[in-house]
Order: structure tokens, then sequence, then C-alpha cells
């Protein structure tokens, strides 16, 4: 199969990595039901680890089950299903070959003290579990932010020797920032572009707002009149900060959002530029049939 | 000798292991008296190193000698014996194949002054100890809990290389949890489910009671109207959180419990559709020909 | 093509190193308008990493794209191209050959709680990325600078095993130090000779004030009478700090200079005996004619 | 020559242990004046490091050299002779296979802020200074007790493949130890236990005084009885707790003691059972003709 | 050539060495005009890492120049040269072969906030350098001291295997001493002694005031009636606790001194029976011919 000139102009971006990290992101891009239009939905599934099992799951106590998530993802036509080292080898051999898959490699959880991750999963795992990426999340604007891309590097060096795609989940936070800061849209844009500088494939950030939060920058976008006035606006912005486009740049779905405004910000995301969306919480939190609604209603936006 | 179907059953959810591991995991269930049917009672002798020599093994001075708790473990017909490298180097050789053994790689002792452990056996010990598995503490909630995850992360890397088996003790404790907070069933869910997450085979934590500790989580507890009601009810509801089962999942005796409440757990753990028990104190702390009847009960509840 | 006899005599001055790492240098000092000059301007772009996007690239969107800075390198004729690991990933093969291109190994950020650096790139990175040297930041004078000169020694070890050049940032900060302190001429002039010391090939500081800082050194330049009267006399200074003009020496370019006094600071540079200048913000933050234009004419003083 | 009953059954313990490590035990057990007796008497060396050189070695300057202690040692029939490696490297070719060697892999110092050691002496240092041990010091109770426990398990994993002892000098300090509490019964017992458990071949704890330390074991030690009334009963105790006699076990002789009373507590040390003493001030301290006087009575209540 | 009595007497001193160091050693000892005297006069030129240039150099701006050193060294006839990487690197292949070189390993500086030293140089870079030794200063009594002695500990371990001589600079200094104690007779006694147990080939301290520092020393001193009485008497003391003699003993030349104080301690180091001094400072601050004749001197004073 050629490749689609969508598929084939993002590939021209990742120049410098080799045939089997070209092939791997090539499997992202062409799987599911948005394979070839260069655009991505992929299922995450570490809710349960980051703030325990019956917040995830009894909602719909299906996703208890780790192989739910698997069918989930494949039969939703996603892109690629991400998780942490144990949920991975619970259907790694079931699922073979039936979806891109995404390890996790290090995860936080809501009884920690400190704004860290542990680290549960290299790339030899990701190797041996059959993955097309690892993925990793630095907190910029934490205490741990330069032990992270400490880690990250180490990680990153290694998968990208060994034909692995680097996903980095870039979220800031720390005593900087308050929870508006978080995701003001300075931060965002400034969180995707140093996932991009320190060598990250395809880059994860969360929906930005209006606000903006270091001073210094905030003169900078009122003094160039940057435009951050809606969602699509924002989005094209940060898309820029990802080296001008030449990085995959992905949102997460918001944790509060119902549906409409989930899809709202999707269609910002479509509009602005972006590639896609990882959807977790917003697609197993509710029964099988109305998330495969949802996801074909997301993925149908991205492809229109 | 062909699997038992429970064997098998159990055997196809560790579907991501190599041969080696998946054999030793059969070596573990088809050891002993309950050989075949699933579940397993396996010995557990720190608490030498945890709270001292006397504290432990003065009631029975008996179990000063580590070739004791070999022959208890071996005569009672449990699936195995877990112990730090001392004491199975004191008896490796001469019960060689008579048992399977856990190395239990981490300890922490009562003169420590800090909530973590010392990694005191590493997987080749493991191996030339001939053990069919390691064990390992986290404590989840600690300051400590990421390092020690890390830890897990690179002796479990190893050793499922190896093919031996990973069996994680997850006890929370730490700055965010009092004492009943350490055994409230949302928290033994979410220990459970970390294991789970960071890749164990096989988990233990201790018996939960109807405490809800994180705010966060009771409100969905409430919400969901999850069952806590009973040590059965509770005991169901980590299994499910031991990704729905897939995970062998076993229970510590309690420090406390009089015999007819130690058994009173065993059957609830046995209908709530956990895998076991281990049980130390509670057997070694009492004469062998006692010690024997108790644990032939136990086997037998597991049993019938 | 024979060397001309001033990169011949720079040359003799790496006595030590090996043909690999002469042959970078030689490729870092041929290269652009100044090749054989013995002279050298550097385009360096980490400022989106250190200050964010917004802040380095809004006031000439172009600079969004890492292509704008491999082009204006080239097209401005300068000696080399210098950045982190994920801009040179960008656009290392499409400008392959085509300019030297140093991997800045370290970076900090705006975010950052602490006075370091996360280290994102590494010399197996710079090697499959063709670049020609490493770059590195330390801070003398923070509580970070042995950690950063351990991990300066492991990068450097290796690279000139590899027969890469290392190009040290050394930019005093820390609590001995205020504000004015950290371009005090007897302070740039001390980074400038640990560089040196630390096994550096080529050493970046800042252009230094008359100011000077330690009281144990004031008493020494009062009482030595050192000429630090003029910039061209301070470079002059700092280049005999430099092991007496044996190590290549450049300057930053400033960050609130004007176009007249960032042209007299190269032209005391030039003056004072110094290789050459690195010039970030003060080229790609204006549109390219007028980058072109400035680099022209500074690359016509180093020559002249 | 055939082994010692003695002999026989000590190695018979070491069940776990590779042809290498026994056959150094069995050097151990087979030199000098109490060789085939299952006894041990070393002359340990390390006290210029500890405590300074005067302190150490003016009372007796012959001292200060370190053939002196190799002769000493040898003259007086001990087992072995334990020293830094430093002084080791001083004498161990003049010596060689004269006297079995333990290297002290890590030392302390009098003028160190922390309750800590530094690790000077490796096992490939060990190895090439012909040693059969290394020495390795633990500080149960200590903010770097798990540090060193970590230390040793990396020490003694490799000396255990090489084929060397591991002695472990296991002597309790930190924030819940008193002065008293130091050589509580209690406390020396359960020192002597965590180093069973933590894999050492030969354990050395310090004569404990009748003191109970921790409630929790008071209470124990009170309601079983636990006879402690005399140093011979107290040694037979501490015996009990390394694994029923199952580990080597040895004494120091205590700072303090003046000849009569350090003999009363060697010969409740061989009443008890315990396996020797480790003597060192008590013999370099004085003139050579009387430490070996005193070494010979010591030796002869061992043998009698 | 063959060795003279006194060099082959030293030599007997290392019997735990390789051939390698042997070599070295003799290299040592059989260069300049003590050539064959069992004494050495070595060249350190750190001071510009230390304290900065212009502190260092600017009293004789020759010394600027890397290539200054090497000649006074080569000039002067002395036994050795001693400096970190960058200054070696900057001559060593212009003078290969005609001094004997130390590679400093680890540095200060005066902008450091804490009393510890990074390590710039490594066994490969002494070894690709040509040199005879590796340099390394610890800290005795700094909350530095155990790390440092764990960095020597690996540093000393691949220089012994590599054939290389370990040279000690041992300054005590940290919260137990007061400026005065720094250089007390017993602290610097122990420094020597500690130097020499954790394995150094060649020790290096500073002159010992007749100052009494640790109480419990004090009492030794006393009642030992140790003669402290005059430089020489300490010298000898110092001497005997380095091992009675058995290891190299050098002194620095302190830090004020006139030429004619700084002779009369030269003659007590000789007369203490020591093996020579490190002359910094007080040769490179002064015209070349001035630390000639100074130089000269010396060797004569060490000669005769």
């Amino acid at each position: 199969m050629s490749l689609t000139p969508q598929v084939s102009d993002i590939l021209k971006n990742y120049e410098s990595d080799n045939p089997g990290t070209k092939a791997n992101l090539v499997r992202l891009l062409n799987t599911g039901k948005l394979a070839g239009t260069g655009k991505l939905v992929i299922l995450p599934v570490d809710q349960g680890f980051e703030h325990g099992p019956a917040r995830s799951f009894a909602a719909n106590p299906a996703g208890y089950d780790p192989h739910y998530h698997f069918s989930l993802a494949i039969e939703a036509g996603l892109n690629a299903f991400a998780a942490p080292i144990g949920m991975l080898e619970a259907g790694a051999s079931s699922f073979a070959g039936q979806i891109p898959l995404i390890l996790k490699c290090n995860s936080s959880n809501s009884l920690a003290t400190e704004k860290d991750q542990a680290v549960t999963g290299t790339v030899p795992d990701a190797l041996r579990l059959g993955c097309s990426a690892i993925g990793f999340t630095i907190y910029p604007g934490s205490e741990y932010c330069f032990k992270q891309m400490n880690e990250l590097r180490e990680l990153a060096e290694e998968a990208k020797a060994a034909g692995l795609v680097v996903v980095v989940w870039s979220y800031p936070r720390g005593p900087m920032l308050d929870k508006a800061g978080e995701t003001a849209v300075d931060i965002c844009a400034y969180a995707a572009h140093m996932a991009a500088e320190a060598g990250a494939h395809i880059i994860k950030v969360k929906p930005p707002t209006d606000a903006l939060s270091l001073p210094a920058a905030k003169k900078v976008y009122e003094a160039e009149k940057i435009d951050i006035s809606s969602m699509e606006a924002r989005v094209r912005h940060i898309v820029q900060s990802s080296f001008a486009g030449r990085r995959i740049l992905i949102f997460s779905g918001g944790e509060h959002a119902d549906t409409k405004s989930l899809l709202e910000t999707i269609r910002a995301i479509k509009a602005g530029g972006a590639n896609g969306s990882i959807i977790g919480r917003n697609s197993f939190q509710r029964p099988k049939k109305e998330a495969l609604a949802l996801l074909s209603e997301i993925t149908d936006i991205f492809k229109g």
C-alpha cells in the first residue's frame, strides 16, 4: 500500500529518524478509521494507576478488565492504545498485531507525596510486547522536571535506536504555576515546544485556555498581537510552537467536558491544524455502545 | 502431567510471559495440597528481619532455625516458601526441589528511621538458589514509593527475562494515610491495582476493612454503590481491581487474628474469589503440630 | 585545500586531540565567509527552550520553523549552527553537510525551579545527526556547578574519543554573585579559565563589564594594574585567561544591545584578539533580509 | 588433610555456597593455633583509620608499621588478619600465603560528620591481594542503614561469585538508640540476625549487656523468660539468633576491658557457644611479647 | 640504568603493585635533579582553577600560558608536573616524554558553594595524555568526605590496574575543624594516615603547626609525650603516621611563606625524613629566573 500524501508529508518531517521509527510512525498513522488522513485518535488507559481503580472503572465495570480497552480501541477504529506495562502485558498477546501499542513508561498516583512519576516500563519491555511507541510524561515547572527530562533522554535515545516512536505527555505544574497557569495558552505552547526540543516525535498537551501566565510572555503575546481569542486560534498557535507543525501534536480531552463541549473542542483541534486527540475517561467510563458512538463522532470530525 | 482447567485458565492470563515464567507459575500452582486447584498458601518468614529474632521466634524457638521453616512449609503441603537471602541460603540446598522458593528481595527493619527498605537480594541470587520467584515490597503513599517502583522495575525486567515470577507485596503507608487508612478498602484496592499496573504476576495485600480513606474515592464508592459491606464483598472488589481477576491475588493473615477470626477471613478470601493466603506468624509462632493442624484447615478451606 | 596559517596556528594549540577532533575543528574554521581566517560566527537557537516559543519567535514567526535557522546560518555564511536535539533532528537531513552542527546537550527553561539544566542530548545523538561538536552549559557559582562539571567530564571524554569538538558555555551565577557580578570582568575571566581547565576546545562567555566582583580578585587587579578600562582590554584579558589564547574564545551578543552597540562590542571582541561571536536573538528576531545584512556586517568586522 | 568433624559440621551450614567460598572458609578455620577446632581469633587493624594513628599506635609505636600486624597475627597463631586496603597492600606480598586476609571494604573516621562509612576496597582488590574474605560494616538503626545494606548486597553478590567469604560487622547506632541501647542484648541479637538475613557468612557483634532497649522486644523477653542473666546466656541467645548457630558468630573485645575482664568475656563467649573473638587494640596496643602472651591465653580458652 | 639503593628501598614498599605502577614510580623518582635520591619536588598548577586566573598568574603573566609551566618544571629539573586536564592537554604533546605528568582529577573553585570538588579528569584521560599518575583531593572532616573517598576508590582501582600511580592531596576541613585545626599536627597526621589507608601511593599534606585539635587525640599526644616541638619532629611524626615511612610523603609549601621561612620548612621536611615538596605559587608567581634559583635551592636541600 503506497502512502497517502498526508502521511507522506508528515513522514518527511521525521527526516532524522531511522527506517524502524518511520515504519512505526506509519503504523500509527495507517491504522483504524483515520488511516491515511494524517490524523490520530488514541485510547490511553492509565487512569487506574493515576487515580485508583474504582474512580476510573466503577462507572463502567467492564473497564476493570484490560482486554476491554484493547477491544474498545480496535472496535472504535482508533490509531493506538496506550497503557502502563501491567495492562499491556495482560492483553498484548491476545490482540497482537491488531492495533499499535504505546507503552506508557512512567506513571504517578494519587497517594504520591511528590510531583514526580515512577518509571515502570522500559524500551526492552516495549519491544518484547510488540509496541510501536513509548510514552513518557514530563512536568515542566516541577522541581523534578530536569530529572524527568534526563530520564526521557535515556529512554528516547534507546527507543529511537530501536526504531520506536517517542510520545511525550507535557503537563506543566509546579511552584510557579497556579491551577489556571497549568492550562494557560503561553504555558501550553511552551510545554509543547519543550517536548519538541527534547526530541519527541508526538506531543500531547492539554487544550489551552486564553489565560497568559508568565508576565514576560504576556508582554510578547500582547505586543505581537498573537491571536488567542478562540480555541482554534490557540490550537493553531500551539501547532506553530511545535516546530511550525513539523511535529505531530495531539490534545487530551479534558476532565469535566460534557459530550457537547468535548466535541466542540475536537472541532477546534481539527480546525486549528493539530493532528488529533487522546480520549480516555470520556470513552471508557460510559457503556461500550455509547463509547463507540462518541468515538465515531470524533473520528468523523477528524476525517471530515 | 497435563494441567487442570483451573491452572490452565490462570496461565492464559499471563499471555505475555515467556515459557520460563509460565513454568515457574505452574510450579507454584502445582505444588502441595492445593496443587491444581488454582489456589495458593505460602509461608513467608521475614519477620526476624522486620521485627527482630526474639519477637518472631521466641514463642516457638524451633523457628530460630531456617530449616524448620522449609520443613514446615513442605510438611504442611504449602505452595511456596518465601524468605530473605540469608534464610534461603541456609536451606536451599538441603531442600532443593522440594518446594518452590520465593526470594524476598527487599526488607525493612524495626530500627529503621525511614519508611523504606533495603534491597538485599537480586535476580542472580534467586537463580543460583533455585527460586521460582522474587518477592518485592512497595509502600504506596510513602515518600519512597517512586524509588521502590523504580527498583521493582529493574528487578522485574531482569526476573521476567530470566523466567522468574514476580510477587509484589503492596503495603500502603505514608503521610496521606493514618493507621486506618492503610487497610481501608479503597486503599487496598488501589494498592492491588498499582501492583498489577507495575507488572506484578502475583499480588499480595492485607485484608481490607470497610473504611474509605480518599475523599475522591469515597464519593465514587457511594455513588456507584460498590458493595463493601462484608469481607467477601471487599475481597471480590479487590479481585476485580486486579485486572478483573487476571492477576493472582493473595492476602496476608493479619497480625492480631485469633484462629477463629483468621479462618473466617480465609473463608471470605476464598468466597470472594481470591487465590489464597500468606500465613506467617500465625503458623510458625505455635508448635509444629498445631501449625500443621491450622494450615491443614486453611488448605482445606481453599480446596473445598 | 591546504590550511591557512591562521587555522594552522590554531590547530597547533589542540596538540592532544585526535585527528577526528582536529578535522572537526577545521570544519568549523573553514566554513562560511570567515573560512580560513581563524574567526567564527555561530548561530545558536535554544531560546525557544530557554524562554519559550513566543518570546523567541513571535517577532519573526518564520523562526518557529527549525529549517529557517539552518537556512539563515547557511545563507549568512556562518561557521556553525547550534541547537538542542529536537531542532537539529528537524533539519539535519535536509541540510546535511551544508553547515557544521553543534548539538547543545543541556538546556534550562523559564519554568525551572532550580539553577540547573537537563541533559537532553548525547554524544551518540551528535554522531548520528552528523554534528561536528557538542555544546554544554556550566553555571560556575551555582550549587549545581560540580554536578554540571561532572556531566561535562563524561560527555567531553566520550566526545573527544569520538572525534567531536567540545564547546562550553560558561555562565556564572549563584548565591555569591549578584546580577552585576555575573558579567564582572574578573568573573568572566574566571569562567573562561574554568572552561579551559575543564577541557573545553571552544569557550563561550558573555561580554564583560568593568566591574570587579570577588574582593580577593579585585585586590590583585588593582595591585597588578590589569587594564580593564575598555571592552577591547577586557576581551584581551579574557583571551589571556583562556590559556594565553590557546583556546578558541567566542562571546555572546548580549540581550539588550541595539545594532550600533552590538557592532561596537563585535569590534572590541575582534580588537581584543578573541575568535568570534555567537549571535542568536539579534539575528533571528528580525526579518531575514535585515538579519543577513547584520550578519554580513559582523562577519566583515571579523574578516577585516 | 581431611577436615575435623568441627570444621566439617560448620561447612555443612554453608550449603548454598560455591566450592571457592567453602575453600576460603576452610582456610580461615584451618589456620593457626585454633586450626580444626571450629573456633577463630582474628586480628583487625582499622583503628588508625577510625580513630587516628596516634590514638591507635602511640602506645606501642611498632604498630605504625603495617608489617608489625601481619607478624603479630602470624606469630600469635591467629586465624586471620583484617585491615583496610592501604594496610593490606603494604604487606600482602611479603606475607603472602602465611595467614588468611580479610579486606575491610568500608571505613569511617573520627572527623566524619555523618554516621556512615566510605567504601574504600572492592572485590577485585580483595582478589588481587590474595584475600580469603571481605569485611563490611553496617550500622543498623542509622539513617544510612539501607544504603549500607544496598552496598553490602552489591559487594556480597560479587564476593560470593568470586569464592570469597563475607564478614559483616553489625554495629547498631542511630536516633532510636542511646549509648546503652547500642549494646543492649535485644539489639545485639537483632544486629546479628539482620547480618544473617542479609547473607553474611561470618557475623561480628559487640558483647551484649543485660539491657533491653526496644519496648516491644522487652515485652517478649520478659514474657518468654529468655535468659539474659549472664554473658554466657546472652551469647547463647545471640548464637540462636544467628540462624540457630548456622552462621559463624564472633565478638569484639570491647574498648575498656582490663585483661581480666577481657578473659572473662572470652570464656563466656566460648561457653555460650560462639565461634570466637576479634581482638584489636587489646593486643596491638601492648608490647609484642605481652600481646603474644595474651593472645595465647585467649586461643587456649577457645581450644580448651 | 640500575636503581639506586634509595629508589630500590622505596620500591620495596609498594610490594602489592603491578610492574606498570612500579615503572611509573621509578619514572617519578628517577627524573630531574633529584633522580635516584628518593626525594621529589613537584610543580602543581591548579591555582587558576581554584582561585581564578588573575590571582594566580597576574604577578607573572607568563604563567597564563600552560607551556610556561611545563618548561619551568623541566628546566628546574623537577620530578613531575601536576595539573588539571585542560592545562595538560595544552602541552602534553609538545613536552611528551620530557617530564612525568600527574593528572589532577578533581578540582574546586572559589565560586563554589560547597566544600566539594568536581571530577574533571579520568584514568583514560591520564593514559591518553601519557601521564604517570593521577592526583585526587580529599577533604577529611567535610560532609563530602565519604563521597570523595568513594570517588577516589573508583579512580584508584582503575588507575592501579592501568599501571598508574595514585597521589592523594589530603586536606582536612569541615564543621569539626576551625582554621587552626586544619593544620594541627594531630589532624595532619590523621589526614596522611587516612590517605595511606585508602590506598594512596604518594601522600600530600600541609606542613603542620604544633596545635592539637581533637581532644581525644590531644590526651594521647600528651600522655605518650609525642614530640611535636619542632617542624622536623612533626614531619617525623607524620612520616611515621604514613605506615612508618612505607608511603612517599610530600608537603605543600604553604600560602604565605616568604622565601626564608619556606626554605626553613623545606629543611625541616628533609630532616624529618619526608620525601619532598610540592611548590606551586612560590615558584610560578615570580619571574622565571628567580623561580629557577629558588627551585635550585630547594632541590639542593633535598639532595644534600
